[in-house]
């Protein structure tokens, strides 16, 4: 039963089918949905809205929190449905949309979209969609495993719908802290001061006569498919792991260093996994979504508390979300606002890490774009992180595609981080501190400590080039992409893996 | 004479000669300095410094607020004395040492070098050397017409060096707000919540032993060299008022805007301007530079606050200095961490501009390297205010060097200012709104209403080809310079000016 969820009688008589309430959806209509890093989307009125659109076609604006799951970013991209999409994405199927033209993509910052929504420059939110575990007396919305841009979402819609997910343990609510920043001018500090601050409510407190639909489901969140640790991963972590103890020999660090926060993917979860047998403690994690390694931290006894704005596991911990009440009391959930906003990150002083896409001899850092043009999954909330942390560290293995890319070339084709943001970059080879040090001096220590052997000389051998035409910056603008081309070309950035076939095309 | 600017009789002695003074700075230390855009550095010591120099090498590392006047930045650099310099400078001379790789400059965002002071990442400071205009009783130090990383100077060195300035007049006592955040991880929040907040102290706070030196000087900040308002800038000035009039009634703003933000220079300056015989008042400044157009819109009844870091002025307005009491209670000068915090940039909700040196078809700017390679001054706090402002404005002529360059090309050659930061730019030729729109959307508004009409065709037909080859950013990674090198080339962007001589090179 999922009355007891209701908790004011008079909305049940608001329980509607998805169908029904995907009817609210006008074409031309901003929706905004909740669902961050795949973690508590809507579930049932999109894929009704997906349905609906096949006799009755129908294109919104739609902005989440982040990613969703349950392939609903593929099903409503190829359903005509989304016409405009932000702040992130991370679907195979709509990425190609995005990256044929067919669906207007605006890749934001995470901490920023509520902001434009709020001040009327994007918008306004015609309906919100929201996934709840439960709604209270006056109409407050409990959210499930994920906050997002969900409370704002509901406070600014002109109607809601609630998805009532009867498959998520009532054991959630408590969990979230909901805050929204004071308006402007008279805006206040938000009073975060430590990753436990509890600033808000544990609900969305919503006008209930704008609770137009409420939809009921158990439709459980996709899994997390996070690759399991590998030598590469491993020597990343201990690379890192060994730079942080050197930091806290120095005297910059203790041995609870400062509060993590780790991009999504198999590469930062295995390093917040190589945590577990360092000699570091009472460890504190200030992030956006928290995956199984949070949890894995928990019960080695490393971690003290966690504050995000989703839990994002994979099949092996899903019972996690069945033992909620062993992790709740050190959890905090918040909207991606707070999770990621620059004030709290640049007081608390995080140690952020995320993962680059590409980085150049500079330590410029492309998070998007492959070869400069087509989207990947988005700027997500790296930007947020990176410019604002203590420490903003950068991973990745040195090369992808067998060794026909090199992960480290001499100008990233799109910037997402610019050298002013990037602290340290991390490979399985090494890393490279470029803390205080010109450009000049950080490519000769990139190349010696992040770069794959096999690229190295093509490396040296470019910066020695630039070098000669002088700068702050080196460049041989003109050869600035070479790898790249090669890539395109033969199939490697690296002479000796091209393919024979291709190197013919070129030849001819 | 200049003791009753030293309140405590003990400190008397401590007067010396600026040569001696600069024997307390040694080879390979690192030498904080007081200085903002030409206001309120040290003027005599470093000048003694670099005349020690020639008969006994010195070499240091150079930490200022921002730039210096008084030619200090050639004179230490072309001496030897600087090794290396961070966070900004802006002198001719010292970037050719940069651009030639005898100098390593660290280019930094304003708002971050001394939190990397702070937290032992760079640093430490060996000697601190801050003009005054006045000490106090307890040894407390008065800064001038800036006050830039000033007081974490003063702070963490190991020995402070007084440029106590006789020729500033004693009334700026009073107009500082000295103000530093708590330490990690117990830090609080900003308590600035309006461009009127006061937070601080009215000096900087200083231990009275540290205080090794005191030398007298009455040398005058150099002035600002801004060129009058022009059409173009004029025309800029235009297009920016009257979209902030329609935002105004549209409704997400009113009349008194939002706090304003103004980088330096001549651009920003006559935008400045333009709000003078604007139909908006009660204006407000939360910016890093107080300029020329600061005190005219004081005077034309328009500005009722303005908060920075320094005041620096043009010949013909350095009589403000002079009637200082006319102005003071509507002013703060700020340490440089608070003026560019993204806390309270972001609690604020600015309106901030900025000048762009070149910016892309996708609203990337690139605002410190030319061609990519060589160092104009630095990204100063461009990236602090840009990221987390309001709306975020950059402002630059369609054309440079009599239209041989476009300041709008496909692919920027250096990344300062990402697609996600940059709302609007801004040419005499209109304004381009990015907000809320895909990279694909755009570069046809960019090339409509911002690049010169001389330069359409070429950035019409690239964006055409990128086209082609599909993604979310269309690009033809070949061609992604073609407009450089053809500068590089030929002396010109455009074919139809490009210099028959160097044609002649290329095509022998």
């Amino acid at each position: 039963m999922y009355l007891d969820r209701i908790k004011n009688p008079s909305l049940w008589a608001k329980v509607v089918s998805a169908e029904s309430a995907a009817q609210l959806i006008k074409d031309g209509m901003t929706v905004g949905m909740s669902g961050f890093t795949r973690a508590g989307e809507a579930k049932a009125v999109p894929m009704a809205l997906a349905e609906r659109a096949r006799h009755d076609p129908v294109g919104i604006t739609l902005i989440t929190g982040a990613s969703l799951g349950n392939d609903l970013d593929r099903t409503l991209g190829e359903a005509g449905v989304i016409k405009r999409r932000m702040p992130f994405q991370a679907d195979p199927g709509l990425r190609k949309l995005i990256n044929d033209g067919k669906v207007m993509f605006v890749d934001q910052h995470l901490s920023e979209t509520v902001e434009m929504l709020r001040s009327g420059q994007i918008g306004p939110i015609d309906v919100a969609i929201v996934e709840a575990v439960a709604i209270k007396e006056n109409g407050e919305i409990v959210p499930t495993t994920s906050v997002g841009n969900s409370a704002t979402f509901a406070l600014l819609a002109n109607k809601i719908i609630v998805e009532l997910n009867i498959g998520h343990s009532a054991s959630l609510e408590g969990l979230h802290d909901i805050y929204i920043p004071t308006r402007r001018p008279y805006r206040e500090p938000i009073p975060v001061t430590s990753p436990q601050s509890r600033a808000g409510l544990p609900f969305i407190p919503v006008d209930i006569s704008r609770i137009a639909a409420i939809v009921i489901t158990d439709r459980p969140d996709s899994c997390a498919s996070v690759s399991d640790p590998d030598e590469g991963t491993a020597a990343i972590a201990g690379h890192l792991t060994e730079f942080l103890g050197y930091e806290v020999n120095k005297g910059r660090l203790g041995l609870s260093l400062a509060p993590l926060q780790a991009g999504i993917g198999s590469i930062a979860n295995a390093v917040m996994h190589g945590f577990i047998d360092s000699r570091f403690n009472n460890l504190s994690m200030y992030s956006e979504v928290l995956q199984d390694s949070t949890f894995d931290l928990f019960d080695s006894g490393k971690l003290t508390f966690a504050s995000g704005s989703s839990i994002t596991l994979s099949q092996a911990k899903m019972d996690v979300l069945k033992n909620l009440e062993r992790y709740k009391s050190r959890l905090i959930l918040r909207p991606q606002e707070i999770s990621n906003h620059p004030e709290v990150i640049r007081r608390l002083g995080l140690i952020a890490i995320n993962t680059a896409l590409e980085a150049d001899l500079y330590g410029n850092v492309n998070s998007t774009h492959v070869s400069g043009t087509h989207m990947m999954n988005g700027v997500g909330g790296s930007g947020d992180f990176a410019r604002n942390a203590y420490l903003s560290v950068f991973v990745t293995k040195s090369m992808a595609k067998d060794g026909r890319i090199s992960s480290i070339v001499p100008m990233v084709t799109h910037v997402d981080h610019c050298e002013h943001d990037v602290d340290l970059i991390v490979t399985e080879h090494g890393l490279a501190d470029l803390r205080g040090l010109a450009p000049r001096e950080r490519a000769p220590l990139i190349i010696e400590n992040c770069v794959d052997p096999s690229y190295r000389a093509l490396l040296s051998d470019y910066f020695k080039d630039a070098l000669k035409l002088g700068g702050q910056t080196p460049h041989v603008l003109d050869k600035a992409f070479f790898m790249h081309a090669a890539y395109r070309d033969s199939g490697s950035m690296l002479p000796q893996l091209a393919k024979p076939k291709a190197k013919a095309a070129v030849a001819a």
